[in-house]
């Protein structure tokens, strides 16, 4: 195929969009890939197609390697399915909705869950017809509040997302771990640098939810890795190590001290140790806050308060509170709740006022049976210093809610934590039996008794991939896209106003497109400087220059990442081009 | 390819959908290519995928062969584009419409002239740039009153629009012609049997707008064809051939008669003819029927009352009367305007009373001078008899308003118009200036002056050519799918339990494969029978039976089409299936 620029729908910009921040959207914008229609809405002009359909490729390529069957379903749905699961409510801001002309409500799919559930369960009644695994390649919505950074978060995008239908949770982990296997070819074949994090705790299992993170400064996704071995995970999936219990013997007894005015950890620690004069130094970490929370299961009508005891130094991280409590919702208490509480003493809140009234107290993985605590005495102005685990009180259980910091010990044991950032570029998730308890999705089993059939669902950002390759793949002068994925294999630029350079340059670019090799042709009327910085920018993996030379019987062959040029006789150039494409 | 029965997410239906009338809709539904989600919406199972993918493919590759580029425009767009050429009102109920977080108001793209347009504006500015053509290949969105016959009429759906722009009317001309050409070979790869037909009366041109309908008795739109020439026009674009003018001279007086009781042609021919003895015999045809209707201009306020006049024995066609007048709104008369107009008296208006009051009076193109007719007489119960045009009465010009009935002549002169049904499957318009002018779309001259783009606009419905193309090629059995776009190539049933038939149809199965054949494979536990049924239902053009004759070194070819069968042996098959294959 050979393209060219003198009639190529294309033009490229000297100036940075206005509303770009980062320098994928930059290039993308400049290079003519895409154009801005609405916030989070871009079309593809013709080169960005080709970049989005070459992913495309790729991914259907992985997914069919893996027993992928590939459907595609509608993008407006009706909201009957999204009812049952809770999740035409549950999404919230972040769901197109609309009514049709009858004023039956729809929605624009964020996801297709309950869509392939029913269509299983439509199609599939035996045991014999699982295992499963069908995908589509689709536009998606979701009306993001803050669409950014061009295509990397829009609200329209391409998304491929697959379902696993397993019998029994060995199948679905083999479902699993197929796709992860995907994933990976998926991602070291469009050359990209990335990570794996754990997406939850584990409480499900160990590999119950991944993410695939392009590693990149600009991203929006925080997690956290080890500086000393593989370990990554999202801040919520982090689990706190907690340290090896203490023996009680020998620990001083609890006290209640006078503490006026410590509302506060850091008032608290200052009265302590300069007023207190208990003979010891404390720090924000020897105190236990205790916080407050009140939380609701789905479907529930009543709220539930839950006591929460962290070390003083770590504030409540609300995400990883969130997430260890999913999927009952977590609000914090108003002025009413503790209104109607009178045994709350606000800012002085201890476990015995909490568990004395039957209020579920939970503690952060640190406070341990032997540790000792200053905490509060439930008494305005009091405070109890050494109050210890396992002797003076008795946590209902763990959680994880306390914020992880850099310099916090890796879970593995090994280094310690540092924080990253990236960008989503694919989960994977044993859903479980959610969706196929809310359809009734059942096989008959040869036992004639059902099995309920349980579920995995694995997406991958496509079209947000043309972002993010573009944002691990630029440098000074714009985009150096990987071959596999590049609009075009070479770049031929004509650099000369004579006839016999045109001539002999479409001469190459024939021979080239008669090898498969993807001719990108710039035979504009422009000067041989233009030409080259639009080479550059648009960023075609391999750029052949046509100029003087040629009468010489010599062209140049420069590699757009390295930038290394090379001269090569034009006898030789389109086999040396085509072992350089095919390589 | 080898796709497994075994496997694929496919489950035929041996009854037909209690919603469908169709037999396309019958047939997909029943060979598990689609299944439908909501009223107008479908998923496309892997097989019709896959038959989809083909079409588009087929599509594509004559779009990019006449230099049709291909981008991709969001599907949600907003308001304001469609707010300034006023059709964001326009398209009524028909326009999914919906808001965002913000309250900000989008539509699901009906199509795409408006972004096209802009799009353009932003990239191109000088002549040089020009003539450019677009395409994308995009999933549409309608809210269709009554979405029906399955993937035929959806509210969802797949389409190629294309728009050119151009310089000139003669650049526009060319762009449209290349588009004809396009199509008539996209119809032609796809095996359909199709009309061309003229979809406006030509007032801009005799190729300013046409319809490709594929031939279809279940077809919604309707068609008249000539009986002896190639004439075929949607019947909004029929040019009723206008008689010669007749002398004037001898003609008798014009006379106005006492007709009681005479408000309805019916009721006025019966009185003619049996009471006023005027010693000749009148039919419907003799008399001219004034119907009253008000027009509007877009963007105008005021109503403007028009008289049309066709012969008594035919209806106004509400269709035909709006394609004359569009751009401009078309209303009946209600009791206030005739209220505040007593010169129009209902059941007897004649042309003196419209034209003496300033009302703009259209005739049928029957109505030629020396004409003489039967008409109202401005007065209850009174007609004037021997009313001449030309001589009593000059209208204001012509207008195509009167219905067309089988049996009328043929707008060219060769044989009678009979009415046929058909399915849209392409449209080509030569837009003109509309969208140019809303956006100011110019290029600068090479005398450094504007000059307004043109406009051509073309649309094939891809994924109704699915349903087109079933509704087209099936029989009693089921699909008879056209092998460019059929889901595989060659279906290849085990028909025996025996360990060696299995064996032998896997080896040929691979061999097929080798050799580029798309094969689909049953290598179900299931009987001949069944295999037999669900082959014919599926519709894939070659069947390949494996079964006990292959001990003796034979297998069966079975063409779907004809039914006809071939015993061919094993070592022969591959290279006659492959030869098949190709032709």
């Amino acid at each position: 195929m050979i393209t060219r620029m003198s009639s190529l729908f294309l033009r490229t910009l000297r100036e940075d969009p206005a509303d770009a921040e980062v320098p994928s959207h930059k290039l993308l914008v400049r290079g003519g890939y895409v154009r801005r229609v609405s916030p989070g809405g871009y079309t593809w002009l013709p080169l960005g197609l080709r970049v989005l359909r070459n992913i495309e490729r790729v991914v259907r390529e992985e997914m069919d390697a893996i027993g992928g069957q590939e459907l595609q379903f509608p993008a407006l749905l009706p909201r009957e399915p999204y009812e049952k699961t809770g999740r035409w409510t549950e999404y919230g801001d972040n769901l197109f909705r609309l009514k049709d002309r009858k004023g039956a409500d729809y929605l624009l799919g964020p996801t297709h869950e309950e869509l392939f559930a029913l269509t299983v369960k439509g199609e599939y009644s035996s045991y014999k017809d699982y295992p499963v695994v069908l995908y589509q390649v689709q536009t998606k919505y979701r009306d993001e509040a803050r669409p950014r950074a061009g295509i990397l978060r829009g609200r329209e995008f391409v998304m491929k997302d697959s379902y696993s239908f397993d019998l029994d949770d060995e199948g679905l982990e083999r479902s699993y771990q197929l796709h992860r296997g995907a994933y990976i070819r998926i991602f070291e074949r469009l050359g990209l640098d990335y990570v794996i994090v754990a997406a939850t705790s584990g409480a499900m299992g160990g590999s119950a939810s991944e993410e695939f993170l392009a590693v990149a400064p600009t991203g929006e996704d925080t997690y956290v890795r080890s500086t000393e071995s593989e370990f990554a995970a999202n801040v919520e999936a982090v689990v706190t190590p907690a340290p090896a219990p203490r023996p009680l013997e020998g620990l001083p007894e609890a006290q209640v001290h006078h503490t006026p005015g410590t509302p506060t950890i850091a008032t608290l620690v200052d009265f302590l140790n300069e007023k207190a004069d208990l003979g010891r130094t404390f720090t924000a970490a020897d105190t236990l806050k205790n916080v407050l929370v009140k939380t609701r299961q789905p479907g529930a009508e009543e709220w539930e308060f839950l006591g929460i005891g962290v070390p003083g130094d770590r504030e409540v991280d609300q995400k990883r509170l969130e997430a260890s409590l999913e999927p009952a919702e977590v609000a914090l208490l108003d002025e009413s709740d503790f209104a109607k509480s009178p045994f709350l003493v606000k800012g002085y809140i201890g476990p015995k006022a909490l568990q004395d009234n039957g209020i579920r107290y939970l503690v952060d993985p640190r406070v341990v049976t032997g540790t000792a605590w200053v905490t509060g005495a439930d008494k305005v102005d009091h405070h109890v210093v050494d109050l210890v685990a396992g002797r003076d009180f008795t946590p209902d259980g763990t959680i994880e809610a306390a914020e992880v910091r850099e310099g916090d010990a890796s879970p593995d044991g090994k280094g310690t934590l540092v924080a990253a950032r990236g960008i989503e570029i694919g989960h994977i998730f044993q859903l479980g039996r959610k969706y196929a308890d809310a359809f009734e999705l059942d096989a008959l089993g040869a036992d004639s008794k059902p099995i309920r059939i349980t579920m995995g669902s694995y997406g991958i950002g496509v079209s947000r991939l043309v972002g993010v390759i573009a944002e691990q793949y630029n440098d000074e002068l714009g985009l150096v896209w990987p071959r596999v994925v590049a609009p075009a294999d070479v770049h031929v630029v004509i650099a000369g106003k004579d006839e016999s350079v045109a001539a002999g340059a479409e001469q190459l670019a024939a021979e080239l497109d008669a090898a498969g090799v993807r001719v990108l042709l710039d035979d504009r009327k422009a000067t041989p400087g233009v030409k080259f910085a639009d080479a550059e920018l648009i960023g075609v993996p391999t750029i052949l220059v046509v100029g003087r030379g040629l009468a010489k019987g010599v062209v140049e062959v420069k590699d757009r990442a390295t930038g290394e040029r090379q001269d090569v006789a034009v006898g030789e150039v389109v086999p040396h081009l085509v072992k350089l494409v095919q390589s």
